[in-house]
């Protein structure tokens, strides 16, 4: 799969009066599956810029559909908080979600390692543009919900394996993932208990069900992990989620879980900004937002401002 | 003054897969000032929607520039806490900013009148569009910073007046100027001590001193304020501040006043997002943040979503 | 009036064991005023100890009656922050408070200089305990809520005042009153609006209303000061409040002033530990409790821990 | 061992103007174990009392001493949150603890199951006077720290059991054991690291470790579990605590888990309240204290207000 189209945003014609660019990129020469790159101004003041950490997101559904709610409101969360990120619209199974009376049309090839590739391929991207989008190579965190969580998970545990990296065309070797960022993670293809349960069923018989298993392949490479669940979670097992933190800690990878007692699946924020309704604002769950950034600050080094090298 | 180009982001061509969307428009056919309206993606979950509450954001700078860190990273909070977004890049004396061993160009016709109407022109711009983005009429905040906040406190007092209706062309009748936020408020065009003195006497000298001063024009038709500065502010005098409050109250404005004894000004977020420098990150001012969220949530009403009725 | 009682606890007796110390000590020979000390165990860790700073809390009441929600939970609150406290229950109007069918007993002698004078003592006994309590002399703060604040408002403008000094018996000269902390303060005596008003009549009809003016004798030498209020109060008008502030501005005062749009008298922490009914549970002025933590902490020197020197 | 000496605090004698009632109460004869009781005046405001919440502090020293860091500090936050506190001085291995140059004394006999009936001892007192100190006996809560943990742990998970219910002759059946909250928690006998390395291990030669093991006594009828540790502890394995919260999922325990990253042991409340020196700061440990309130707010009611029965 390479690289197809690159639409920059018109932004770019008029550089100096332009604030955030916005860019999305084709993965898939299909048009199958795009990233967004959300990339806030670099001039932070007259003449003089900064680099930014890059959050990249991948949000849930299954690996059937694309979750709004872990999409967009997580992007302008982060945005917020000084990040640039890259959302990522991966290949999944529907290519055309169903609706009341409408059966959905499936992609028919689609395998979860399509969507692997369009991970890596976004990364492979963002390596390419790190300069132009001012981006901290140093800084880059993977964050995921659900089945997103499962992408950007195989992607942590493999991306250094050079078999992997052949397989998957990895180029990223000049970034630093710096850490991974699970929510209410899907880490293994069984206990797993989504909505549209005959397409996932169609889907997992296609797929090596052992391969899918991410407790199984912890390493002490993997980047310092953040992982947060609802213990009343129907949709995937939080057991299966504790287990997996004590594989990362028995694998020495520094990590941090923030398992609270009430509280279930697909929240996203919690709080008004991804809310769908009412349920979707769940207070004590909302306290992950906090707890992340809290430990993000960690790798926060001294501000640093480049001298202006531009025109 | 008319509403002369409008550009459409590319974005507008697949509008499908489109999340944020992100237009510049013009306020002058000189293209000397313009509007940035950063968009959410209205659908929020599969074929439903919501509408949002509406940021308009002006810059401080004197008005003789106008101040990155208190554009972009303030747009992106507001974005991250679920609001649409319009910034204003209004007229400022500079044309081009002075810089080391360049005296910058001056726009010699510049009157702070300009940039009101830069503002009265973004608003009636955004009733036109309040449709195509989704944005709560009722809920239209203005925010501004030093100068900025001059010039929303300028149209919060007078949009009312209809001779002042017909001077400025005033046409958004049809939008709720809900509430007005003031950081560290240039009040009055006196007792300021901004950096570029000379610059800042030349542009007074032309103005009616009188007519700029806000503490004078108070009435009860003004919109709820949140206003904030540090007592230690040494740019624009904080006894103005509490003297402007006096008034709000004695006008029954519903207002809200936090006056921090340490911290001074131009520090946008106070924190590390809108920070150029070390200096600029000051805690104790950072928790205005927090505090203008819990007051703009006052106006939360029920979470309503609109039934899809695009194609 | 010298100090007469000082009942020790028990726990002197047996000093080792002893965590908290808890005295109570009468103010005046009749018994009708007291104050209560709450002293941590300074020894922090094994034969370290530390000392620790004190708030000294006067709670509301209109000099009629002492509240008791402005009380000790609010002792408990400040305790909980790693103060020291002296909770003041100073000489008020009525010896024994109205009851539904009875209508008090009144203490026909009593003047607000009484109570002054209940403060005022109060610290000296606190400077006479300051080695036994292990208390930080150099960061003594008053604390008063409504009437309260008019007490230690009254003692923070004139305790340097040589005529006032003799006039109160002021020993306390080796305590530094660091800060001041006004909760919704009852500034002057007009324009206030308690629930008892023919009692409060009564007692103001006794008084010289102009020397009870607070704003009146601001000055220079105040100590750094905080105040908060609810501006839908309808007891004390926040009007006054500002133009309080502005005073303090004015006299070049350090000062930090938190006017909360909604929200009204009486709420002492505004959180379910002071609450009463869910009428007292009010989150956004809840804020000041952090707000003031944060003020407060800008005095936090290093830590230090003093070798152990008794026995 | 029966309950001997009942020290009431000299507050008793004049019931109505006391605030806080301070008991110390022996748990042994031999004086050797006592628990000290922090009980907030039931009287909220005139005339109206409420019962409160209680929490049950166990310290840690390694079942060698009692860490003054994790006893009054602690004690001082939850009383300012509102609730009633016991703090159990339950028996230790050393009768006087060792200091520079001198060993210490021993207590010969002392056995772990000792401190088990020590806590016991608390609570069936505690159940005496759950009138007196009007203490919502539907909400006790048991918070150790360290060995304190472990023994809390210990009672939380044997305490329904009629064999153990009779050895320690355990006759609090009329309290409900609402929540258990165990901090960076020995869990076993073993990879457990203290200072005083002899000493424990003289200690525990007596034991019999498999006993000790509470990660092998996890029932259904546990209380809901709040569990917090830094992933950095040197002193017990924060695997094994992962390990016991996977337990408590297996066995359906409502549970939540705060595992963080960084951070090590006995920081008690990790801010400036309980620190000893700077190295005891560490804001992000402190988040837990935020967390456990949050989970303990999901067990509040209805405010009530019980009428005055008292003369």
């Amino acid at each position: 799969m390479r690289k197809k189209d690159f639409l920059p945003a018109f932004a770019f014609s008029r550089k100096k009066e332009v604030r955030m660019y916005y860019h999305e990129i084709n993965l898939r020469t299909t048009g199958t599956a795009m990233m967004k790159a959300y990339i806030l101004d670099e001039e932070i003041t007259h003449r003089r810029h900064i680099k930014r950490p890059l959050m990249v997101i991948c949000p849930g559904g299954g690996y059937l559909t694309l979750a709004h709610r872990e999409s967009e409101p997580v992007v302008a969360r982060f945005l917020g908080a000084g990040y640039n990120v890259v959302l990522v619209d991966y290949s999944v199974y529907f290519k055309q979600r169903p609706n009341p009376g409408e059966p959905g049309v499936v992609n028919q090839g689609f395998r979860i390692a399509d969507a692997v590739q369009d991970l890596v391929q976004a990364l492979n991207i963002i390596q390419e543009n790190s300069d132009a989008w001012f981006i901290e190579t140093s800084r880059i965190y993977l964050l995921g919900f659900s089945a997103g969580a499962h992408l950007v998970g195989t992607v942590a545990e493999n991306y250094r394996d050079p078999e992997w990296q052949k397989r998957f065309r990895v180029q990223f070797t000049q970034l630093t993932l710096q850490g991974l960022i699970l929510a209410y993670p899907m880490l293994t293809a069984t206990e797993v208990n989504v909505k549209e349960r005959d397409a996932f069923r169609d889907l997992m018989a296609r797929e090596d069900i052992l391969q899918l298993d991410l407790t199984q392949n912890v390493s002490a490479h993997m980047p310092r992990t953040f992982i947060w669940q609802g213990n009343e979670d129907q949709t995937v097992n939080p057991l299966t989620t504790t287990q997996f933190i004590l594989k990362l800690q028995q694998a020495g990878v520094p990590c941090e879980y923030h398992l609270y007692e009430k509280g279930g699946h697909g929240v996203a924020l919690a709080d008004r900004t991804s809310a769908t309704t009412p349920d979707y604002i769940v207070p004590n769950l909302a306290q992950w937002v906090t707890a992340v950034q809290v430990w993000l600050a960690q790798d926060d080094g001294e501000l640093t401002l480049y001298p202006d090298l531009r025109e």
